[in-house]
């Protein structure tokens, strides 16, 4: 086997790299063997050269590999989940994982907290009193048997070697790189004792991916890796460029979930519940999609989606009906008349992050209560003096002038009412 | 301005770096305040995308200003030096220090020790006994005023940036990037305290740039370098794919150096000897390049460079009349009649370093005695069983077969006797 140098130079110069030195690299790193002077390096040359389908696929295995993968084969057949890769008001795991259980699925979901401008859902499920997101396996496995889905956070040690790669990636300017990004996904989704996987690639102003090109060649990698090591992998583009449903925050997304789960609620979080949770179904039961997507709109229309909830939220030790409630609001207006013809979702998460709802850093505290509800969506009719958006007070009492002038900014009125843009762009696999 | 994390995105989507930022980063680097996994990150972007001019002549500025950087004002006008991108059997500074002092040249050259395939000045003059290359700033000011050239090795700690980034580059894959050679060796050589500078960029199979391009890339790098901060700089483009001379080795290379300044020795490395030599002379006294090529002609054939080095040598303490001899020898023999029509320099260069005339590691010792001699050089006549080269013995006695057999197949015989080779490529600055 060569040098770690003659590697990175094999790499750098757009060689391929044998299996063996891919699990190699990958083991030594784990072990704290490799410095993270020489791994950097690697990672900029591989988001200068790529890594191929085989390539990403064994990178993915040995990160997988590095930690605790479950085995949740006693469950039966069925076991599916969902990844997003990160938006504005994506609240969709919420009511998608009851859904998705009240069609037979089985939804072992293992999720993670918000960073950067887009929410988290173990954020949001933490804003209900009580729900617990640190079950043990044995917990688990317990809730999972009952009710069908389980969310929780992260079990023992998953994929160590993607831990510890992110945080160098996030340091040396490597993060975007599409086989890294894949690698990093699938090696965390595929530890979790999954026969299938649906995943939504966001694309937009909004979204990590920006263009359709990139969250494609995204989707693609994923879909390939995951069918690489035998699970059934579809993946979706939807649009991210407004914030998804009305609210950005934590209690207030758990609210607006509740009423998707119970038929209602607004129709684009709807839309991908059922888009999402019919590409689960048919994973799971081996229906058509159209099928998977009518059960689960029957789901959601029928209060079994609803009830899967409430036996999930009650075995996690939750009380949703003591969602914390803001203590005031602020009035975002409009200044003309019109109609609304773009939200800049970006500006919106990160105004959510300014007021606490998110975090800058790993380290810091989500305040539950803390939002922004969108009062004229996209397409909407407005009138000069009408009501834009609404700050829900947490914490912190009333915003800052500048985060009420930042989501007031982030809203465009025109004269001519906009096309409606499809949520769901692309279906791949 | 910008984090470090931004700096290198930036560097990585092909941006060009302000000046403060580049000083910044360098200063950061030097005081240990900037991560290897940042730097090597930032160094493998730098590889893909390159350094403009100015990025370049900035990121050296600054290397040099992070150290020693020597006055010799003092001595006079005239202070030139040269440096080569190293190759086998590279001997040229041995004689052409003192024969460009010969004309009136002053020399402070500060040389390094051998890495890799090629051979380092240093290890030569520490085959003559006595010979000290550990002078300190005055002893060095005293040679250069009564000699007027005198080679040492590194005084206090010139550009320790760069040292610093060299040895990260060299295990990080990033040592192949035209501006950090380039910036390396002028932050280097520009602490020298010198006026002028004649660059030996060797170009071919057994030299770092393997084709005129790159060469010619790097030689104008420099040029440009060196001229945006005051200096005189010519460069040359020179062959290297046969080693240069007849002797590879410590010892013998010296040896075969005062045969040169005797006006004697191979026609080759007179015919550098007095094309750089040339340009020294006409970067330090105003002359045309031919006059220039002249005068050192001159001062090999009537002895006063054979003088100069006689001085130089016992000014560091050194004998050169008791070089140490080869312990035996093993001759390389040619399997068919024919011309050598070419010689693999890397091959020889390997095989010496194999024998011990070079070093793998930083911290090895070399052996002063254990050579190569080609007998046949790229043109001449062989007969079967007629000399190709010799294995000058060292510490190690008698070659292991693998060692005289790469030598052996590092000679091409044909029946074809091949057209003389020009040695100077091209002329730059």
């Amino acid at each position: 086997m060569r040098s770690i140098v003659e590697i990175i130079a094999a790499k750098r110069d757009g060689h391929t790299l044998p299996d063996d030195e891919i699990r190699w690299l990958i083991a030594e790193y784990s072990a704290d063997r490799l410095p993270d002077y020489q791994m950097s390096a690697l990672a900029m040359a591989i988001f200068f050269r790529g890594l191929d389908h085989r390539e990403t696929g064994t990178w993915t295995e040995a990160m997988l590999r590095s930690g605790v993968v479950l085995d949740l084969s006693d469950l039966g057949a069925g076991r599916v989940d969902k990844h997003s890769t990160g938006g504005v008001g994506d609240k969709i795991s919420l009511p998608l994982a009851p859904a998705a259980a009240a069609c037979g699925c089985i939804v072992p979901m293992v999720s993670g907290r918000g960073l950067g401008h887009t929410g988290g859902t173990l954020d949001k499920l933490e804003a209900i009193p009580g729900y617990r997101t640190d079950l043990d396996v044995a917990a688990f496995r317990a809730v999972l048997a009952d009710v069908g889905c389980s969310i929780i956070g992260q079990t023992g040690e998953v994929a160590p070697a993607d831990k510890r790669l992110y945080a160098l990636r996030d340091v040396t300017g490597t993060v975007e790189s599409i086989p890294l990004i894949t690698a990093s996904i699938m090696s965390k989704k595929l530890a979790e004792g999954i026969e299938g996987l649906v995943l939504d690639v966001k694309v937009g102003g909004a979204a990590f991916m920006k263009n359709v090109e990139d969250a494609r060649r995204l989707a693609e990698a994923m879909v390939q890796v995951g069918e690489g090591m035998g699970k059934r992998v579809i993946a979706f583009l939807t649009r991210m460029e407004e914030p998804l449903g009305q609210m950005i925050g934590n209690a207030c997304e758990v609210a607006e979930s509740i009423e998707v789960l119970g038929g209602g609620g607004p129709s684009d979080v709807r839309e991908l519940v059922v888009t999402l949770g019919g590409a689960m179904v048919e994973l799971a039961r081996g229906v058509s999609a159209d099928e998977g997507a009518a059960r689960v709109a029957q789901a959601l229309d029928d209060g079994s989606a609803l009830q899967r909830w409430r036996r999930m939220v009650a075995h996690h030790g939750g009380d949703d009906s003591r969602l914390p409630a803001p203590t005031g609001e602020t009035a975002i207006l409009a200044s003309r008349d019109g109609y609304v013809t773009a939200i800049d979702g970006l500006e919106i998460g990160l105004s959510a992050v300014a007021l606490g709802a998110g975090r800058t850093r790993a380290d810091q505290a989500v305040d539950p209560v803390v939002g922004v509800r969108i009062d004229a969506p996209r397409g909407a009719k407005v009138a000069a003096g009408g009501r834009l958006a609404t700050v829900l007070h947490g914490r912190g009492g009333a915003p800052p002038a500048e985060v009420t002038r930042r989501i007031a900014d982030a809203f465009r009125v025109g004269s001519t009412q906009p096309e409606p843009a499809p949520l769901v762009i692309e279906r791949i696999g």
